[in-house]
């Protein structure tokens, strides 16, 4: 049964208001122009009646599409999706769709799903995965940057305090007595592994503890089998340390496997850390000290960021630094 | 700067060839009219003009808007992200967006996202969060269900093997000696956390075990403080057993949580299975006896079923059943 299309008239005259207080509801720029009551009454009215807006319509008449593609190497590793959630809470608020596309760090692949954002005419972008040495075509749509540090100049970016978080690390290990610490490093081609790996060299450097390349091996991935592969090789090399800090909590993990397999304990031969807190880390045996980044936060203001550029409130291009925080777990303690 | 926009013509020109074959690459439904070698040609050359097809006017021209909407209850939950690259990497190779909207379980909220997909004109949902008794509104665009029960007669559904994964963990545990096995049930609202529930009674009167309802206790929402919650209420009451069965991975580990405050050991004094073989419930203390459900690829054959419902190939609907696999680990033994 094809019933008569329900109208905004039609939603109107069962609120008892004007149809245009019944459009600005529904229009996420205008709604915050009407109480919350209203906005409320018109809401239910609009779903009891089945009144469906046409955003097809609306977008080729705005040239708006009113959704925002984001881009991150993979959603199954586990920081992104918390950072997606604090981008849709965000942008579903905002009225605004989600359109997540993964790149598994694979530049053909990124080049053809930038291609399809900016082809489905997305309103903005927020990049996660973008490799460093990639240009970023700024004049088409507002971009904005997260969890990759801002080596593009005049965007916005959102970021966690790597620098800091690393240093915090660093300086709970030569409490505890290490001396000879260990470095499983991200990618040389991630912005983020390259800041971690930045700030692991300037830590260790301002304390004035023993700094050798023998002491840093770099992975291909954030895997737990590259984690793995990284410390047997610092295991087998002729360099000798009882600390190991991993670029982020999956190479923790692969550091744990290695471990195992060579016999060795941890915390008791050597101590661990990870970086970003993943869900369940502290169920791990043992517990992993590692590092909490705001993900969720993180996605949330990020998405703020876009909201901003896209209304024209944005002030300009600004790096937003989110702090992160030690979490002392099991997995580190004294050299023995 | 403004160029003058790129049309078809111009990378048809570029490749030497009559714009109907770039058109026919671009087009995903025909794209299998040419050859992958010519595909490629084609879409270097459209890349390297920067040519950009328009599917907002394409949406209005054909009422099609190449999205499809997924709909599931938490993007945090880790069994979600595996399904969604699954239906993600299925529809962008067919060339199609995902948008993935988050319920949290919420009516009000769900209600809500399934207004604005429709309004967004998306060409097909694919469901993993509407509760059981709702109904689904099936004469506007197709449906499939993923990773629920297929309740809902006439709609092709893609689901585990919940049954035989829990037939499976049963026999396991009564194969090392146990008799009274509880359950930690997910939530009654919930398709799975039923069909699981059903298939742990079944199982228990085939086998001829002692079968009572104080040894089951329902959680609100499948998360661990949840399964901590309801371990304690059965630990504190007057039933008597040696194995807790528990719907999802989050549920035991909040067994976990709860065996640690009463000083009770696991696998000791209690064994604890889970179910969905979450990433690294094998690194937890102690390493987890679970059931592995192929998230990826209930994902993907649910894009597959979608894709032949939007093309029309589809026979009639269906119901997917994909298989399930006990996975032993430490969280189990015989009784003491």
């Amino acid at each position: 049964m094809v019933r008569p299309r329900v109208t905004l008239r039609d939603v109107a005259r069962k609120v008892g208001v004007h149809p245009s207080t019944v459009s600005r509801v529904l229009n996420s720029s205008t709604r915050s122009m009407v109480t919350a009551e209203m906005a409320r009454q018109v809401e239910e009215a609009a779903h009891e009646l089945g009144y469906r807006p046409n955003p097809i319509a609306y977008g080729l008449k705005t040239n708006r599409s009113l959704t925002v593609g984001v881009v991150i190497p993979d959603l199954t590793n586990p920081q992104f999706p918390p950072m997606i959630r604090g981008i849709d809470d965000t942008l579903t608020r905002a009225g605004y769709a989600t359109i997540v596309a993964n790149t598994d760090n694979d530049r053909a692949r990124e080049r053809v799903i930038l291609d399809r954002m900016r082809s489905r005419r997305v309103d903005a972008l927020i990049l996660g995965s973008i490799r460093r040495e990639d240009m970023l075509e700024r004049d088409e749509v507002p971009v904005v940057l997260i969890n990759r540090a801002n080596d593009v100049s005049g965007v916005t970016a959102v970021v966690s305090d790597n620098e800091g978080g690393i240093g915090q690390i660093i300086d709970h290990l030569v409490l505890l007595g290490h001396r000879r610490i260990a470095h499983v490093a991200g990618p040389q081609f991630s912005p983020m592994g390259m800041a971690c790996y930045q700030a692991y060299r300037s830590t260790i450097k301002k304390l004035g503890l023993p700094i050798n390349q023998g002491l840093v091996e770099h992975c291909e991935a954030y895997s737990r089998d590259e984690g793995k592969r990284a410390l047997s090789l610092l295991l087998h090399s002729t360099e000798r340390f009882t600390a190991v800090v991993a670029a982020n909590d999956f190479l923790a993990l692969g550091c744990y496997d290695a471990l195992k397999v060579e016999g060795r304990g941890c915390p008791h031969d050597f101590s661990v850390t990870g970086f970003n807190d993943m869900p369940f880390v502290d169920m791990m045996d043992p517990p992993l000290t590692t590092v909490r980044i705001p993900q969720y936060d993180m996605g949330a203001a990020a998405a703020d960021a876009v909201l901003e550029r896209m209304n024209g409130t944005a002030s300009g291009p600004k790096t937003i630094v989110l702090p992160s925080t030690l979490i002392v777990r099991a997995s580190t303690a004294p050299p023995s």
